[in-house]
């Protein structure tokens, strides 16, 4: 039984979760990162992720042994979350980073995407169609960040997330022969219903409002185009990431 | 030329765009809705809308005749738009509000869903596929609030919007005999690959949580299903909208 409830904002544990939630720099630091409420904590224990600390207030939930737990005030958990009303559990787990390396495979490629919702909302995407990582290249919005994380959807803890430069990921693709696709909406780019799509590749989609940097773009196998009505400019970015994702897997 | 510069925050057309930035009442009340940014101010009088105030500083853009105009500081720009660096431009434009009156054409249905970056989305993506009108049903997030706005990217002032309660929804499809789909989960709605789906239809997609009400699902002429790896549960509700509106509008 919890004797002891933490009421204290300045608790070390407190602190040090609150960070996670609010510093990118520190969850890099720590390799930590906060998520928010029972039904993530399971999905993460399912997923097998490594819970290093678990607070909760009310009924204690069913937490891995390894973590270190705290009973809390409802206070402390909308503290520690920056969240509108208190999370019934926060629990920090251990980022798996997956060193760069692809093999033949289906890759979505991000790069500088900067709205975190985007990010997760990819993430989620990918998972649901058997994506084998998703690639964020250059200076996109962190994917262990409250935002990513929520719009995840705990997609987070199953998917593959690989962060890169975007030299590294053009050199990459090169060094491992596979085909490199850009989305597009160039009138020039393969309508993705008439494309001839492989097996194995990857597919970019740059930022919302920059489109890929030249040296994605220089570097592409091709261009996917997917047509709209021409009073239209574009799609979200996580918009057109799912019809792209969605294009593949359909014919699978 | 402009002598006056505005710096108070107290100027009653200030408080008044704030108040409309702030309050989903205010904008009903007033008929009016706020944007930011000289981009959507073009593309608001392109797409015929009907500019009523305009604040700037700098230069004075182009800006309808009829509109009212102030030139104001950058501060007062921040301060009206509530935004974290100040926009060039805000302006107010009238709502078109649309009866509900649906003929047979195409349109998307959003039910109770919460997220105003989803509905902005939605909207946007709705205009790219020839969408005839996007159809808020319940309780949904205010198409004309300023996150919805800013993701529809332009979208919401050529888009169709209607707003309307769920049973009068389900009715008015009756009533008109076109087929409603619920986008389901359910194992056993149709596979969208499978479906044979009509020229004309209505397309309802749930909160992001709950799903759809039992007032529609009850109604529905069928469930269609985007299939996925079984480990995921669902798509974020953007993202859903994208691939049914995309799979309706590739086979156009």
């Amino acid at each position: 039984m919890d004797i002891n409830i933490i009421s204290s904002r300045r608790n070390p544990m407190i602190m040090h979760l609150r960070k996670l939630n609010m510093d990118r720099g520190y969850r890099r630091e720590t390799g930590l990162f906060l998520c928010a409420g029972l039904k993530l904590l399971n999905d993460a224990a399912n997923a097998g992720m490594e819970i290093a600390e678990v607070i909760y207030s009310g009924r204690r939930p069913d937490i891995p042994d390894k973590a270190k737990v705290a009973a809390v005030t409802e206070d402390i958990l909308k503290y520690a979350s920056s969240m509108k009303s208190a999370p019934d559990v926060l629990f920090s787990c251990k980022i798996r980073s997956a060193g760069f390396n692809i093999e033949e495979g289906k890759y979505i490629i991000l790069e500088n995407v900067q709205d975190p919702g985007n990010i997760g909302t990819v993430i989620r995407t990918a998972n649901a169609f058997n994506f084998d990582a998703v690639i964020l290249a250059g200076a996109c919005a962190d994917p262990y960040g409250p935002k990513a994380v929520r719009a995840s959807m705990g997609a987070v803890f199953r998917q593959k997330i690989i962060e890169t430069g975007s030299a590294d990921l053009v050199r990459m693709f090169k060094e491992k022969n596979i085909p490199l696709y850009a989305a597009s909406t160039d009138h020039n780019s393969v309508d993705i219903r008439q494309a001839k799509i492989p097996d194995f590749l990857g597919i970019a989609i740059g930022n919302e409002g920059r489109g890929l940097s030249d040296v994605v773009t220089g570097a592409k196998t091709g261009g996917l185009r997917i047509p709209m009505n021409p009073m239209s400019e574009s799609l979200n970015a996580a918009a057109a990431a799912a019809i792209l994702m969605w294009e593949l897997y359909r014919l699978s």
